[in-house]
């Protein structure tokens, strides 16, 4: 009789070059959206309404690239983080191919890096994971790093795979959204700014604020079906060294994109992921501030840009100063996330 | 470099006959109706079955209107009220055409009276807000009022104009529902009352009650996209007077209706909004009673009647002796709501 | 003036071979799905995607039978037991035809007994339930029984009828589930065990725990359009013996078969009930823990088996012992659920 509920992969399960298919595939619905919306406050005119994403040349209002993306993350957790301690990073994301409601995705991570700690019962392994549609085609790839758990502190270290991966997405390689600048309208979609008037440096102060329930992560996070224990069971986080839940990063990105909308209504599109770290825990009660600074900027053609973005989420304190380091270039015990990503966004032509 | 978050407009900045086109319009989905019962706990068949609305001569189910509503309340926030210290009231609503799953909601005001206010900080904005769908046809459309604070105390008042409002919507200009009143199903709908069972001065004990919590309010509230900083910034709230989030006063109509269908199960249909008052706030953690009273009846012709109706909120207690006024006509302080509307109602025939 | 609010039926109002025809029809939607997976964390793929259910001969993905269940069960509470003191069990009860998004579903029941218990307050009363599609076919039935209020404890007995119910849906009788396990892909299902792997006797730990909130289980319950006063009304739950809001048995049993998916991924189809108690009350802040037990194989033929499985929920401790009862045979005080269904499954073949 075999044990048939699963403990999940810990570290010397992980080998260079195993690709896992991971389970569960998921249509992807306009319910999704709503809830996506209810959840974590975006307002986005692209992935709000149908009009307004005719107007662009799609054929209806997308699913955000956010949500999509941790769709596909949640089907990998079973798989790869079930027994992580950390989340280390994120690196090299890209989102190829715009997902629609009824779109069904699925998700395949090979392993690329895996490096055994020196105390030798933990270990990093890095993944690319894709998201692929029902056509097979890719939706969006992206390569993560954690820290997973050995089953057995005896077992021999694997030999060291460190993945060779680019600082950021550059601009050459960036994805090219599918919509087109031509019928964007700058007053539905909440701000008269374009392309032309983000200055590299320039930063942005999003102004509102979002404090997170317990019921509202935990049901994002089931919506994504990603099964992090740490995100659902009060049982056994309360022997934790939080002693509560952890809510689930994906939450905090969310809910600084949305926030973001504040200063950034145009750069609604996520089209490239250059790196990412959840730096302090977020937990129910804590009330996430966001800002934005400009870090670059690329020309996409034909009427349309890219924002190279640092998305900083804060809890408990407005953002009015940008916190982020302190004197020693330490993180602030306040920083939720700094996240570097590049967004499209049209010109005012 | 412009400053690009938006802080909202101040009194200052509405001036009469000024129109504002607000952002993000969004498509209205299943999914928001079957978030909205989620939320609210509405039972009105109409609403909920596509077969019940069918036999009514509809192609399916409808959006509920105060939905729709919602939905078109919280674009004009950021414009209106993102500087308001009162939402003061509501008069001559009209719902004008039936809102289906796949229609796309945007909103218009028109700014149509000013008043500063004695001390110099504040004044009153009166906007007149129109809902359009996708073919530009309006869908709904009310006055309401706010006290909004000044940027400068200094500014000089404006002239004052007062509109001339209705003290209520007459029977002569109610909107005529879409629906027929020959199929519908006095049993499948939950009540055996129709329009002749009513009473001028009948009173309604709903009494049932919906206890909310944070988190319902806010997915609710970011369903409908409605920025006001009041529902969803703790850190703010908390050096506020009332040192919690507030609840938004559409949240507390909606569960009210949803009370109501307990004992006017077949008045489904909001078709007028007379006036309305939020007279207390409402808090996580407070549980909503209801009663109602007939104001008037009114004969739409072909099996249909209308209801006016008053719906008086009440928090934590039942209202089994229908509170509102104490002996002096003051509303008592656990009165949250004192909304008077025309919902139509099928003759039994 | 006739009162308009309906106080429910009491135990007088039973009377054995009466038929209840319940009132809101429910078109059911992929909103409701894509909520329950947000609710309860379900991962069983042919729920999940419509691609996955399309391999498995449906048209699509379709509604989880469970979620099909309380939406039925919901409808019955304003007439069954909105005066119930007690939900005692379910007997008999078979999913008879696949729900899709976009069947509209409505409830009949007919009363098969009664019995008056001898206290002269309070009596038993059971009832046969069916769910009807628009097409008026049979969805599903099942038996309940419950202990109901008196109006008037000086009301006389009636003559008892006590039905004859069948201790477990024999195997010649369970419904075939109308999914073919040709082109079930037991990878993307999540897990490599089929029919033959489980053993009678077999105990699975389900490992994960959902710890659950007020606002999630009143949203669940509210989608039901289920109206218990005891899940929704602190005011009234204060002054009851639990001090607190009850959550609906259905969200224990949709969150105990979530996780039940560790351990079943491959039966993810309830076929029939044949029993379930709700054994000790679920109040929000508790972890919700599950067992499993294979009481009971039978052969479905075409690739197809079925596995009766006992399902035990369990409250703020884990499972690795699989707690039920005492050492005297009484039910430890953390179980909340014990319930006996059948679940279809595919053959590795």
């Amino acid at each position: 009789m075999t044990v048939k509920s699963d403990p999940g992969n810990f570290f010397e399960d992980f080998i260079v070059g195993d690709e896992l298919i991971h389970a569960t595939p998921r249509t992807v619905t306009e319910a999704d959206a709503a809830l996506y919306l209810g959840l974590t406050g975006s307002r986005y005119a692209i992935y709000s309404a149908d009009t307004f994403a005719q107007d662009c040349g799609l054929e209806g209002a997308p699913i955000d690239p956010l949500l999509a993306f941790h769709i596909v993350f949640g089907k990998t957790v079973p798989d790869i983080s079930l027994n992580a301690v950390a989340n280390l990073g994120y690196a090299d994301g890209r989102f190829l191919r715009t997902v629609y409601p009824g779109d069904t995705l699925r998700a395949v991570s090979e392993v690329i890096g895996v490096r055994e700690n020196s105390n030798g019962k933990t270990g990093v392994v890095w993944v690319r994971t894709t998201g692929y549609n029902q056509a097979g085609e890719e939706v969006l790839t992206y390569v993560r790093w954690a820290m997973v758990n050995k089953r057995d502190a005896a077992s021999p270290a694997p030999e060291t795979v460190a993945p060779d991966l680019p600082a950021s997405v550059t601009p050459e390689t960036l994805p090219r959204p599918e919509f087109s600048s031509a019928g964007f309208d700058f007053t539905l979609s909440g701000s008269p700014f374009g392309f032309e008037d983000y200055e590299i440096g320039e930063k942005i102060d999003h102004v509102d604020a979002f404090t997170v329930e317990e019921a509202e992560h935990q049901i994002a996070t089931r919506l994504y079906q990603n099964t992090a224990r740490v995100h659902f069971n009060q049982v056994e986080q309360a022997a934790s060294r939080f002693g509560r839940r952890l809510i689930y990063g994906g939450v905090a990105i969310s809910l600084a994109r949305s926030l973001a909308f504040n200063g950034l209504s145009n750069a609604a599109e996520m089209i490239a992921i250059n790196a990412g770290q959840h730096v302090n825990p977020l937990f129910a009660g804590d009330t996430v501030f966001a800002w934005s600074e400009v870090l670059d900027k690329a020309d996409l053609g034909e009427g349309l840009g890219a924002l190279r973005l640092r998305l900083v989420a804060v809890k408990n304190r407005a953002c009015v100063d940008f916190p982020r380091h302190d004197a020693e270039g330490k993180y602030l015990p306040d920083v939720i996330l700094d996240f570097d990503y590049w967004a499209a966004i049209p010109k005012r032509g």
